[in-house]
This record gives structure tokens, C-alpha cells and sequence, in this order.
């Protein structure tokens, strides 16, 4: 199976000429007569025009492109390169959509599967914590909070994502710390509690930090995909050593695919690329949340993840208020992300956290919360603070 | 020293806002009374707001905002995290100029003055070709292409950024196939010849191909930054086995550049962050090349790379009829890098590289050849082909 890519050009671009620009400068060039005898090779690697398509509304093109799996290597990098490496350079264009081959790339170890089976959650949506604030707190005051919301019975807590490996809280003194808090929740509640550390670093220290890692009891590993490269994250899902979930970070999504005109689209990258790069649990902006997203490129996200086994974590202002439009939107195989929509509970973490399951067993999927129906608690705490949008 | 971002919003944002929340967010967050203890820690991580200038002519702002280099480990990726993370996916707004420490990240191993010692050329402007077509030669083609251009003194020769670790012809075979030319041409003309092998693959992968690579004669490295990530470049850079330059090539920095109001000016990317994470010689468009590009943004990315003595690599439409516009722009510290500029000369590639030669030698920085004043041979050859801009 060839691989298949949508480029969508503004209106005025000859959408028809650039698309064989790019089917043919971004495989095999040109070449002349003194190679005429290595035509048949050329041709083999030569990406193929599939279809032009101008909008009546916008006057853009969309174009598809086929290119032969052939070029590439099985990785993301090699990909982004042959679609989009030169020719991003070339002018207005966005990459929309990215069709790869069934075996193409990485699988997550884990998944939803994975991570409902470590969890012993077979079905109800997940809930996880973000450590806030971000950067100041020691190594003792993660542990403090994390016994906090471990406590209230959290899924999964993970390290901001701008938390690395600073002499503030070194990131191994984060998870020692917090190790002993992780043990007595599994005693008290039966089940795990995942802690997605942040791994961090030049390739080659950060590929061996997240072993360091994982022996020293990490049950769960944060990278920031975009900042570190996809290669990261595929040794990291390659690695048979590295044996827990990885949580991908969107950060700096915004620039490859904030623009209108360039770049890829958001579903294109977090759920296409980082999927088949093997993300376990990808998080991404909600579009009812505090960043502006459209909800259909967020419902992209969802179903390219899922399709992978992937673990969908919309995120970004997500509050007990909205979970009534999170499980219309998800049903139950999502992780509802709350950084200060559960450590700024006016009742302190533990509360955030008793306010999501309360609004996980009282939400009818698509009702917002009637306040007045809400009795006196965690959650009707939370709606008052952060509304029932 | 800080670390200093200007960001710029278009009109229309409220740029003193954005700013600010963009000092915060992006590094402490908010705390409560509940942190108040921590707040000498909170306060010496956050990043400060400059300042903040309007534009009269288009409405657009610029804001300077100073980051504490201890929420960093040093290198591009966490940077990156930092100064754009989440807030790249907040609204419009583009990274323009990003001012870093002296001592922040990794020096290139060579850079200018490594290379013009490795091949024994203490001033000229190199001159550098690139294996065309693209995808479809064999390893055996490499070879054959590479005697041609050895023979009339080429400098430096790279794989196309799109050649990969490919069953047509794998990187280790390409390698070998050149490298008996490689030490014909060092016989022949005196010095050496480096030959940039693209370096591919997962990121533990690649590590390892790289010291393979060098270990078995590679005397030069091609990356595709964006593709791999800075976190791969930089643990080239780092490692004492790879003795060899690093060409970095500029594949997506369209995705990452291009677009008006996002992402990042491609000086900040090509010029500041590719040298601080290492690279020897960096691969851009020039502005009078085949891809659009400004003059201005040009010549910041020449002056980010050679105040840390990275080489600029102007590239994209290279032919010999350019030669007196680089040499005005460049002097002498440029690599003239020509894919069909050489390939494609009409009598075949050595020609392509003796007219390079023939326009070093002939060229008046910033007067356009005169056809009629040069005589016949391979420059007057090229251009007639490709005119004289």
C-alpha cells in the first residue's frame, strides 16, 4: 500500500502545477538523457498526482498525492522529509491529511488496552493531574501534592510539560519522591497510579534517562514530541526496556500547525504522526477548552489515535463543568486532563479530584450540569467556580 | 545572562496582555495561598516582559520577554518547550529573534575554520554539489557521479535530503562505493573532498549509524534537523566519535517558517537555533535562488551562524551566474552549493563544477557576467543555460 498525502493550496496557486512539483521534486527530480538507462528506477520512486480538487466556497485546492512506500524508511522522519521537507519552503501549502500503510511505523506498547489493563479500569473514562505550578516547586513538594490527589483515587498525574530536569527538582529526585506515595495509593486503592515523568535531554542522555527512569520505578513516561523529534519518540516506543505508557505532548504543535496556509494540520500531526510514531496517550486541546480549537479537528485527533489503539487526552481548561460534553464526544476511552481544574479546587487537590468522579457518575452525556440539581460537594464546588458551560 | 524572545503579534492582539501571559504561563503558572512559602522559588523562575513596541505601519507589536536560563537544561529542546510549548497553540503570534547566553548549547566541532583546515583551503568560497536525481540511483551511480565532479576539484558533495537508508541504494553502500573516489580525488588534487552521507533513522538507530558512518570513512554528516529533532543534533555535536562536520539541512523549516503570523522567523530556526545546537555548515534558501526567501532573513541567518563560526550554506537555484550577487553577500566565508547548478551543466557534471571555478575566479563582487566578455568554456557554457542575474 502507497502512501497517501493531502496538500491544500489557498486560492490562487495552480494548485494543478504544484502538485506536480511536489510528485516529482520531492521523490526523484529531473534527470536527462546520460540516465536515460536508469529510467525504470526513476519511475519506481516517482510520486503520482491522484487527484485535484478546487473548492467552490474558498477557491482552494486540495490535492492528493501518492507517493510509493519504497522512498521511505518506515519512520516519521523520513516521511516528513519526502512530503514536506523542501517544498514546505516553496510557498502557501498545508498538509491536511497523511495516509500511511496498516503496518507502517510504531505501535503503542499499551494503548487503551494497555493502559485499562495496568489501571484495573476496564471501562469509565480515566482522570489525570498535571503538577502546578509549573516551575518552582522542589522534589518533596510534588510528593506532597501527589498524596494529595493519590488520595482521592486520580488515575495518572504527569510533570508539566516545561518541568525537565532543573536544579529546582531534578527529575529523578521528582520520582523518588513521589515513589512512595505511588506504593501506598496501589495499597489503598487496589490499583495503580501512573505518574508520566517528563524525560528530557540530548538524544542519546535522554534515551538512557528513560531507562534510568523506568528501573528507578517510572510507571509512565511524558515527552515532548515536537520539541525532541519524532526519532526520539520511536526509540523510546522501540525500546523493549522502556516497558510503560508514553504520554506525547502537543507543545509547540502550535507552530507546524497554527497557520492557516502552512505547515500541517493539528490531526494530521498529533493524532497521524504521533500515533504511528507509537504514542500510548497523546494530549491535545479540546475545543470547548482555554486554548481555540476546532472541534472537528479535534474529533480528527480522536479517531486517527483510536484507530491505533491510542489513548485520546483532550486538555487545555478541561474542569468537572465539561465532562457531561467530554463523554458525549468520547463515551468512556478518554483521559480527562485537568491541571488547575483539579489543584485549584477551592477545597484543595483532593477535592478536584473527588469532583471529577462525581461529575463522571452524575453526567448524563451532552447535559450540562443543572447547579441547583447539584448537591452541596466536590462538584458543585468546581461548578461554581468554573461554571456548566 | 537571561535568555531574550521577541514575539510578535499582529494587530488586532493585545500584545501587553499576550505578553504577559506568555511570562507567566509559560513558565510558574499561577500558585495560591497554598503555595505561598514556595513564592521566592515561583518568582525566580518567571520570565519578565521587556517590553512591548507597536508598529505604525502595519499595527503589528513586538514584545521582548526575558526568561531565567535556569528553567532550561541548556539545550534547543527544552528552549523550545519553554518559549512556545503550549503557547504556540494560544492564537497568532510568531517567534522572530531568540538571544541566547554565549556559553548556551553546543558549539560546532569544525565550523568555518575546522573546515577550511580539514580541506586545506584557507579563504575561497567552497563549492559543494549534491547527488541528482534524487531517489532511484544505485550506490554504484553515487560513484560514478562522484569521479566526474572529484575530478575538477569539487569541495564538498551531499546526499539529497531525501536519500535515505533505501533498498535502492543503502546509506553504508553509498558510503562505500565513494569512498575509493573520495581517496583518488585526495591523491589527485592535494586535499580532501567531504562527502556528507544523509543520517537517518530512529534516534538510537541513527546515533549508531553516524560512529558506523564515520568509522567506516564518512569524513562528513548530513542531518535533516527539523525532521530528526535538535535533541539528535545535538548528540551528534556532543559525541567525540563523530570527528566529522555536520551539514544541517533545513527540510520543513517551511512548516516551522513560513507562514506570516506563526511559528518562527526562519533566521531564529535556521541561524540561532541550528548553530547554538551544533551544526558545522547550515543549508538555507538564498534570496536569488529558485525558492522564495527575503534577502534580510538571509543575511540574519549568515550573521546567527558565523558569530559561531557555522558556515552558511546558500542554497536552492545555485548556478554559476550567481556567483558575483554571493560573493557581494558572503565575501569569502560561503559554501556555494549547486544540485542541478552542477548536474545539469550542458557538458555534464565536472564542467558544471570547473564553470563554478571559472566564475570564482572571474567574478566583480556584485557585477553580473557580461556573456559577451566570457569566453567560450564551461562558465560561459552555464550561462547560457542559466542566464546571468
Amino acid at each position: 500500500m502507497p502512501i497517501e498525502v493531502e496538500y491544500r493550496f489557498p486560492v490562487g496557486v495552480d494548485a494543478q502545477k504544484q502538485a506536480q512539483v511536489i510528485a516529482l521534486g520531492q521523490t526523484v527530480g529531473t534527470w536527462d538523457a546520460s540516465f536515460a538507462h536508469r529510467e525504470s528506477s526513476f519511475l519506481a520512486h516517482k510520486a503520482e498526482v491522484v487527484e485535484v480538487r478546487t473548492s467552490d466556497s474558498d477557491g482552494s485546492s486540495l490535492a492528493t498525492i501518492r507517493f510509493p512506500a519504497s522512498n521511505v524508511e518506515g519512520d516519521i522522519a523520513s516521511l516528513l522529509t519526502m512530503i514536506f521537507g523542501k517544498y514546505s519552503m516553496a510557498g502557501p501549502a498545508k498538509v491536511m491529511a497523511i495516509r500511511l500503510p496498516e503496518g507502517y511505523g510504531q505501535h503503542p506498547k499499551f494503548g487503551i488496552t494497555g493502559m485499562r489493563s495496568l489501571l484495573d479500569t476496564p471501562s469509565r473514562p480515566l482522570v489525570m493531574a498535571i503538577y502546578k505550578p509549573a516551575l518552582g516547586l522542589s522534589a518533596a513538594d510534588h510528593a506532597q501534592i501527589l498524596s494529595q490527589v493519590a488520595r482521592a483515587g486520580l488515575d495518572i498525574i504527569k510533570d508539566d510539560e516545561i518541568m525537565g530536569n532543573l536544579a529546582v527538582a531534578p527529575t529523578l529526585e521528582r520520582l523518588k519522591a513521589c515513589r512512595p506515595v505511588i506504593e501506598a495509593a496501589q495499597q489503598q486503592n487496589g490499583r495503580s497510579l501512573l505518574y508520566a515523568v517528563n524525560v528530557t535531554g540530548r538524544a542519546d542522555r535522554l534515551l538512557t534517562q528513560a531507562r534510568q527512569l523506568v528501573a528507578a520505578g517510572a510507571n509512565a513516561l511524558l515527552l515532548n514530541v515536537l520539541s525532541y523529534g519524532f526519532s526520539v519518540l520511536e526509540a523510546l516506543a522501540a525500546d523493549p526496556e522502556i516497558s510503560v505508557p508514553i504520554f506525547a505532548h502537543p507543545a509547540l504543535a502550535g507552530a507546524w500547525c497554527g497557520a492557516p496556509d502552512h505547515g500541517f494540520s493539528y490531526s494530521a500531526v498529533l493524532g497521524t504522526l504521533f500515533s504511528y510514531a507509537g504514542a500510548d496517550a497523546v494530549l491535545y486541546p479540546a475545543h470547548y477548552g482555554s486554548l481555540p480549537f476546532e472541534a472537528e479537528e479535534e474529533f480528527r485527533i480522536r479517531d486517527a489515535l483510536r484507530s491505533r489503539n491510542g489513548f485520546p487526552v483532550p486538555s487545555a481548561g478541561i474542569h468537572p463543568g465539561v465532562v457531561p460534553k467530554a463523554i458525549a464526544d468520547y463515551g468512556q476511552d478518554v483521559i480527562l486532563n485537568a491541571g488547575t481544574g483539579i489543584m485549584d479546587h477551592p477545597d484543595g487537590p483532593a477535592a478536584g479530584v473527588r469532583a471529577f468522579f462525581e461529575a463522571l457518575d452524575a453526567a448524563e452525556p451532552g447535559q450540562s450540569f443543572e447547579l441547583s440539581q447539584v448537591p452541596e460537594g466536590p462538584l458543585r464546588r468546581a461548578l461554581e467556580k468554573w461554571g456548566t458551560p
